[in-house]
Parts: C-alpha cells; structure tokens; sequence
C-alpha cells in the first residue's frame, strides 16, 4: 500500500531521476526539471511548473549541489530555469526539504521562511556507502590506464578514512598488494588487521617508488615535487581527495608523472546506486523523525 | 647495535615472558618472577630480587593486570610473592612504568614516588591488534563446539566495534554467511559496505532463530530470556562481553541454550601474539616519548 | 509429499544417524545399528534386527568403511553385531547398496547375489565437499596447538589437489601468508592465481624453514629427515595425506619437531555436515539413475 | 650475468614488444617488425631485416597468431611486410620456434626446414595466466557499461573453466553475490566450495531473469531466443567463450538485451601482463629442455 505522502524532486541529475522512480514504488512523487527525453520511472509525475503539484509537498528533494549559482536550482537534465524561491513557495510549513550539499542561500531561505532544512550528504551513512562506487571508479580508472593487470601489481593508498577502506577491499579482492599509509598508530594498527601493508605517513617519500599505482584520499599537499621525484617509472597517481586534493598537478605533468584527479565518482559511474544511496537515506530520515 | 637502555620485566603469564624475550633483541632486559621451568630467551636476565640489578632500569614492565590484590605483582609463574612497592623502589626518578590495567594501588605508588606510569592496555594500537587473537579464539571454540563446519553456516555478531570487525573478515574467509547486528545507520552501512547483512538490533528478537552461530560483543543484557528463548535448536552462542557481559547465563542453561563465556582470549589462545603485541606497542610509546 | 521409496542405514558413526535423519525427510527410513542412547530424528525408524522391516527396502546404505573385518557391519554406535550377510539378505534384486569403502567382501557378496553396489566414496562431489571440513579440521589442530594466531604466520601447504585449494581459500580468509608447492607449471600458475606464493616442489628443502605451519597432502615421503632438519624452530607440521602419509614421524619426534597426522578429519570434526555431504551425494546418484 | 643465447622477435603487438624486453634482461634479443615509433626497451636490438643478424638465433619467436594469411608475419606495429618463410631463413637446424596459434602453414614450413616448433599458446599455465587479465578484462567492460556499482549485484557465471575460476575470486572479491552454473555434480561442489551459488545448467532458462549481469565462458550456444528473452530489463551479457561463440547476438539485439562479444582481452587491457605471462611460458619451456 502506498503511503499518503508526497513527494517534489526538483532538479538534478541521473541520480535524482533515479531518486524519484525509487520513492515513486512507495509514495506519490512529482518530478521538476527533467527534459522528455530523460527516462523517468512510469510512476513519477512529471511537472514543468509547482503550479502543477495539487497542494504543497510533504517532502522536497534538491539535488547535489542543491544549486550551482545560489540562485536557480541545478537542473543539468532541463533545458529550462527554475529559481530555488520559486519551488520553496509550493512548500507549506510543515514541508520537509531534503538537499545535498544545500549551500547557504537556500539555508537562509528556508530559515527566513521558517523551513525545515537536512542535508543529506551530512548523513553518515550517504558517505560510507558512496565509499563503494568511489572506490568501483577508481578500479575502473586505473584498469582503463594501467597496461597491467591490477592482479599482482602494488598500491599504495594514502589515508584511511572511509574511501580507503572500501579501496582495500576491493583491491585486495582483486588480487593487489595493498600499502596503507597513516599517521596514527591505532590506524597502522587497523591496516594490518584489514590484511594490508601500514606504511607510516612520514616514509611516504622513501617507499613511493615501489608502487605500481598510488590512490591518494588526502586533501593536503602529499604529492609535492619531492614524492612525485620519488615516483616509479609508469606508476599512475590517481587523486580522489576532494578540492583542494592532495597533487601538485602541475609538477606532475612537469615531471612526466601520470596523475589524475577523479572528483565526484558515484554520480558518474554509478548514478543508478548513487540514487538508492540517496534514496535510502531520506528513508532512514524519514524514519527517525517519526514522520510515517 | 643494542640500545643501552635497560628494562626490568615484572611479573605476569607467558606473554611477558614473550615481552621480555622481544625486548632483549634491543635491549638489556632483566626478568623477574619467571620461575626456572619457565623458557626465557637466552638474551634475558633473570633474576630472582630487585638487589641483582646494576641499577635503576630504564624501564619497568608490570603485567595485565598488575596486581591480583593491590599489593603483591601478578606473578603466576612464580612460586613467589613480590610487592609492587619493593620493585617500584628500585627505579630512579627517571624510570618510566608500563602497565596493563594498572589498577588504583599501583597508579597511587608510582604518584607518590613521582614516577610516570602508562597503562599500555589504553592505547588503541594494542586494542586493535588484540581484535584478532580474541576473533581466532571465538573462532576455535566453535570450531570444537559445532558439530557441522563454519563454512556454510549462518553467523550472527551482535555490536560492531573493534572484535566485530576482526571476526567479520575472518569468519567470511572461512565462507560463513554473517550478519551484524548494530544500531546506528553509519555502522549499519559499514556492515554492508563489509560485505553483511546489517540487522538493526531491534530486530535482533525476531531474527536471532535463523542463525547456527550467535557472537555477542556488547556488553549490555541483549540474551535476556525472551532473546534466549527464540535461539534455533543446536545452536551456540559465544559471549565475548567482557563484564557484565551480554548473556543471562542460568536462564541459558534452564533453556538449554549452550552458551560461553569466553574472557581474556589473547592471552590464552596466542600469548606469544600477545606477547608481541604488547612489546610492540610498548616500542611506538617509547618513540613517541622521544626518548630514543 | 514424501517418496514411497524406503532406505535400510545399516550402522556407522555420527555421520550415518545424520544420513538417516536427512533421508527421512524425503523417505520412509529405517536404521539398524544405533543403540538407544543416539539421538536419531523422529522421522527415522530404529530396528534392531532386518526382521522388522515390512519388506525389502528400495535402497541399503552402508557406513565408511562398510565393515573393519570384512565380515560384519561397521557398528560403533551399537553394542551389537551384524553380519553384511545378513543385512544383504533383506535385499531383493531391484535393492541398490550404497557404501563408502565398500570393500573386497562386501563387493564379492552384492556381485553373488546380483545386487547393484555404488560407493559413494569415488564420487567427485563428496571427495570435493569433504575437503572443505578436512581443512577446517587442520585448521582447528593448528589453533589448539599454534601458540600464535593464524593471521599473519606463514604457512606452506604441500600438494595442489582438494584439500590443499580448501585449505587455501580458507587459510587465506584468516590472514595467512599461504604458499603452495607443486611439481606441474599449470598448477603452480594457478597457485598464483588464487593468491599464494608458488614453490617449486624441488625448493622444498632450501624453502621450508621459513614456515610457522606446514600442511602436507602428498602422500608420499616429502618430510624425510633433511626436510625435517630444515624446518623453522617451533613450527607445526600437519599431515593431510592418506596413508602411507608423507611424513618421517619417528624421524619428526627424534628431531623435535612437532608433527600431527590428522586423518579421517570430517566424521571428527563436522559429523552433521559430513553426513550432509553423504546424504546429497546418495540423492544425486539416485537423481542420475532416473529411479526417481 | 646474460647468457649468450640468442633470440630473435618477429612481429606482434604490444605484447611482443614488451616479451623482447623482458628477455633482453637475460639474453641478446634482436627485434623484427616494431617501426620507429614503437617504444621498446634499451636492451632490444631493432632489425630491419634478418640480414643484419650476426649469425642463427637459437630461438625465433612468432606473435599470436603468427600469421593472419599463412604466409606474412602478423606484424601490427609496422608499416612493412616480412614473409614467414624469409625469417625462417634465418634459423639454424638447431633453431627453436615459438609460436602462438602457429597455424598449419608455418607448421609445415618448419617441418620441412626441420625445425622444432612449440606453440606456446597450448601451454597450461600460458592459459591459466591469461585468465587473470580476461577475468579484469571483462570487470572494465561491466563497469564502464553498468550504471550500478558492481558491488551488491547478482551475477551468474556460465561454465567452470579456467576463466570462470578467475572471475569467481575477482567479482566476489568486489562484493558481487556470484552464481556459476554448471553440468557436472563435482563442478557444482567446487563451486560450493569456493563461495558461489551452485546452478545446474539445465535451470539456466528458469534463474537467469535473477540477474544483472551474465558472464558466458560456454563456446555453445547457450543464450538462445529462449533464454535472452528470460533475462532481467537492464542486464547485461558479456560472452567471453571464443568462437564461435554462446550467445545470438542477432537475436539479441532484436530483444533489446545488451550483449557485447569480448575476444583477445589480455592483450587488449593488460598487453604488459600478456608480454610477461608469453615470456614467463618460454622460459619455463627452455628450462624444461635442459637446453640452459
């Protein structure tokens, strides 16, 4: 039975297209800000105005970043423009408004408008799960640039937060001999439980050279002249620490090291688990709140 | 080349016996409370009073724990009695006191005296690292209690902190189908991202029947009777708690539910891994102290 | 909707009462050969002579061995005796007998009396199944007697059939540092393949020394004096082979080095699953013969 | 230091390239059919012509295949042609051939000069190698083409050759629930044994609407009308059996299944870890020879 709720998606990408074909099994789901050519679910109702919606919402939904300008909601899938105000007024004050990194303006909005505001990308559980299809895209990156398999050849992976652990995994999955890197000994302590060699961050520069691949997930300037100096020949240094990442590309490219930056991968490779990751965490904020 | 610093090990199980042998590779190390029929490193001095030292030691290691009964050093492979008072008076102002569960009377002396004390048994490093003996342990007593193989079956761990961690990868090596039980929505979304099924402990009473294989870790009341009561027929259920532990124990036995108890695994199951463990996190406190 | 075939489980230990047990789920069962005191399922219909049987049964299952005397059934759950003759006897010319080691005299009197012998011990899919409990059962030895963990030891594993790839997944699933020799190319890239240090069966002897644990599934004399001689100080040898073994244990014990022969682990360890895997493999052979 | 055999390289892609450089480690490598442009190491000798060898080679080695018209050296990498027969010109009686996919004319070219060939694609562990970079190989095309993670899908393997075996340990490895069906009952218990979900073949119709992705390793034409039309919306299929193949790729894309045929993966994705498995194989035949 479906529940009595309702739902406006406004914006966004493949993810939120998927964000809203999975709330559509469960509860009754408007979608702003998809173009006709974009395959929505048959039980998403497609609106090209909040005029359309019968009533205000239960729940809005923004997308990742809620907007690109503070003004208009990021809509990359529509040809048209819609501002953030002018979805808000469908709200009525009881309407929950759910967005991935909302971005000041719309928090001022929704405060001024006395609006309740989460931000789902804040969710613990959102950042441990999109660990995985970072991690998928980064394998599919190094095996698309890497002449070898990654079978038998050695990583090095500099921290160890979440990205890292679910690199070791997978990795370690597919036959690699995996190096961690941390500064903290309860943490070299972990990657040797985790079955993996722990380098102390501070040798980074002496063992550099011995890996075939290097996946750095931390934002501060590891790869500087000296460590990218240090490289292997034909070692491939792929970035996955959001801005201001942790390679000095330009060095980088001086220096005939191949290096790549690889931001925002769930959206990317893997927009459709991207979406049920989002989608199950607005449930599970849904249910903590009590609101069903 | 050997540091010329020296250290006196106090008291305590094979494992020190182990702590004294690895510390001598590095160092000049005396051993007290290690009877004759005791194997020691040939490196190791042993000695039967504090008198037979040249000198204050660098160093003094007590055992986990420290002392039985606040005044005489945990000795159990002695037939000896030493009080903790007559070794501390052996060190200078300068000796630095490792200890594991400490305890109030030795914490007090060594206040008194001015001595610095550290409780190895705090450091997460050694925590960690104790996951895994305490995991193979688990893992050896359902070995011998089971009457089937672990491969195949269904396991249920309750908690997800530092042992979970250690008997998830070990207990999926040997192709058990594991599901951890948590409460929060980040640890549920580790429990998958680990290759679980995450059981939110909620409905840990209407699932726990599906499982051949029960490990708790919380050390919380969860197998009340109502829990116990629901257990499939043949199954076991291992309390890794430590105290209050997590099992009501005599309904266990009225229902005819087999239930252990199983405390203080490293040290019986892998001691010289134990040993090693502590020697090593005793190393990284030394280098932290600077003192090398 | 239960088959009218009906099955005689003529004696064994543990394995067969779970045989019994399994098949009568399916089947109208009948066992002889297990004294009051083993616990048989409800289902399964104990008799203490072939008199009680209605008429005679679709299919007669005998233990492994079926007899240690070539003359009586192989009973050690029941204090009394019963000759293969006699249970033969109950067949009628459609019977099928299965048996696990049937045996030159038991063939000799089913071949007499025109009687379908199958052993099951020659099927692929048991000999496979079983290695799995085989090396969960080293697994166990090495536990109880290892004054280490598992995790991070190194092991050495003699052999590449189905025992040593058992051993390997789930001695790697434990964090072992497994490798693996072998004579043939093919075999030792797939060693490689699954994750293991390869070892030319000729390095044996320059090699050995560097293992905590050695498990040894050839069964022909690796471990002669000079192997044994070169071994690690306190490691563990395990020998998986089937008589004559591949181990010098006079030799061993002269030397000092600790050596176990493990035989027959499955029915030790895991009798329910052993039974299990003797159960599927009996229902597949009755499959293949379309008698159903 | 190097031996002073000779080997001379005739032809090929990227891999053969680097299988001249691997070799040139150890002996004197002349390299034929690699223009200007082609990176080849240091240690190579490029020849434009067999005249400007010093003398015979002792080992010439032809690409895979070595030739695609019978009588023209596959020469990939350069803009000129080279008959067979003219490096054949170049042997001694004592010359030894290496071949992958010799084909039957420079069989009998070779058995008319006298010449012993060996085709080193029909080694056991060349095949059992290569399955490493086929089983990655086929991970990149389900990644870069799925808009899920391969994490947490259902994928069913079809067929339990060397292939298989390694897919099983990589796609487990990144999290993927992995069938594998099969015909034979000790092909199911492996299976079994090595995690996986065990299908008869014969329910291959009934299962394969399950999953996501489908692996065919089965050179029979196993997906049919029948079965294409069973499969789940979205999935894809991946045919990695050579030809001629298992699925109707016609038939498919009338249905609107997505089926990509993937050949030649290892020296497609890998051609460095294809260069070194070739070059590992002709070491270990030379050894096997006795001629070092």
């Amino acid at each position: 039975m479906k529940s009595d709720k309702t739902f406006l998606v406004a914006g966004g990408d493949l993810r939120q297209a998927f964000v809203a074909g999975h709330l559509a099994r469960e509860y009754t789901v408007y979608a702003l800000g998809f173009d006709n050519d974009v395959e929505l679910d048959d039980r998403v109702i497609p609106i090209e105005s909040v005029c359309e919606l019968g009533g205000p919402p239960d729940y809005i939904v923004f997308p990742i970043p809620a907007s690109n300008d503070s003004e208009h909601v990021n809509m990359p899938l529509s040809h048209k423009h819609t501002r953030l105000q002018d979805v808000l007024e469908a709200a009525s004050p009881d309407t929950v408004i759910f967005a991935g990194k909302a971005g000041k303006s719309l928090a001022a909005m929704c405060h001024l408008q006395g609006l309740e505001l989460i931000d789902y990308m804040e969710r613990e559980e959102l950042a441990v799960l999109n660990a995985v299809p970072t991690a998928e895209g980064a394998i599919q990156i190094a095996m698309e640039e890497m002449p070898t398999t990654l079978y038998g050849q050695k990583c090095l992976i500099t921290g160890f937060g979440r990205i890292s652990k679910a690199l070791i995994r997978a990795l370690s999955g597919l036959g690699m001999e995996v190096s961690v890197s941390a500064r903290k000994y309860g943490d070299l302590a972990w990657i040797q439980v985790y079955g993996c060699k722990a380098v102390p961050i501070r040798e980074l520069p002496s063992v550099v050279g011995q890996y075939d691949l290097v996946l750095n997930t931390v934002p501060a300037m590891l790869f500087d002249r000296s460590v990218l100096r240090a490289m292997k020949k034909g070692s491939l240094l792929i970035d996955l620490a959001s801005k201001p990442g942790g390679v000095d590309f330009t060095m980088a490219k001086e220096l005939g090291v191949k290096a790549i930056w690889a931001l925002s991968l769930p959206g990317k490779v893997a927009p459709v688990t991207a979406g049920e990751i989002i989608c199950n965490t607005i449930r599970n904020m849904i249910q903590e709140r009590g609101s069903e």
